[in-house]
């Protein structure tokens, strides 16, 4: 049996998720992750989109690397994943896309709903952003059985 | 208080991990993501090096994206993340460092030792390689509380 996920597949587990890494890459080249909440938008003009926003969570600066990294370089991955010490039960699915950076209060208004939707811990604090909106280009996924 | 960790719990938080998730990045600037088993050398020689091995579990191609990305560009980063619903719990670590890929194997016998040690999956079958060894440049961790 290949271990590739079907592409629906892949999206679904992605989807489900509750935290994904998001990789950026700076101007230099150098790659920056971080872990990030999330929201897939499957009615997004243009096909599937990802939002991931700045939230509350403490950060040592509002300049983040992450939003910079994309100013220069717009290609992002994303990866949720499972481990468990079961070899037998390991999957991931990637979604690869490009990112831009939403700042204006009516572009980041659905991607602030559908978050605020997801997570309950926004509910009295929804996300201030801005909101990164990555327009996935493919969706990769494996598993072990 | 300030949410980032000193950089020894950072590194503990990150050798306690039972899975990480490394960055590459290509040729044209494109990161690719991937979760990996590891193992964390504090006795190399030049400082902390992460050990990631190819081994048996099911892949679509041998001549692996991971391995192309490192041959064209070094710079990767690793992330060590911990999820729960109760976000006080959140925490993760990111190991950025400069990579190379090893295949011979006097420099792989250390690496799958070490691999070995820590992952009882590989008992009966130790990753036959190839080892990608990367020199940690520096620790970052972030916890929520």
């Amino acid at each position: 049996m290949s271990p590739a996920l079907a592409e629906d597949e892949a999206r679904r587990r992605f989807a489900s998720a509750r935290v994904v890494r998001l990789a950026t890459v700076s101007e230099a080249g150098v790659p920056h992750l971080v872990p990030c909440t999330f929201a897939l938008d499957g009615a997004a003009v243009g096909g599937d989109s990802v939002y991931v926003a700045v939230d509350h969570k403490p950060k040592s600066t509002t300049n983040l690397k992450r939003l910079r990294n994309i100013a220069a370089n717009p290609h992002v991955a994303m990866l949720a994943d499972h481990y468990d010490d079961d070899w037998s039960l390991l999957w991931w699915v990637r979604a690869d896309g490009v990112a831009s950076v939403l700042d204006e209060p009516t572009a980041m208004s659905r991607p602030v709903v559908l978050l605020t939707e997801r997570y309950v811990q926004y509910a009295d604090r929804p996300p201030a952003g801005p909101v990164i909106a990555i327009s996935v280009t493919r969706w990769t996924g494996w598993a072990a059985s």
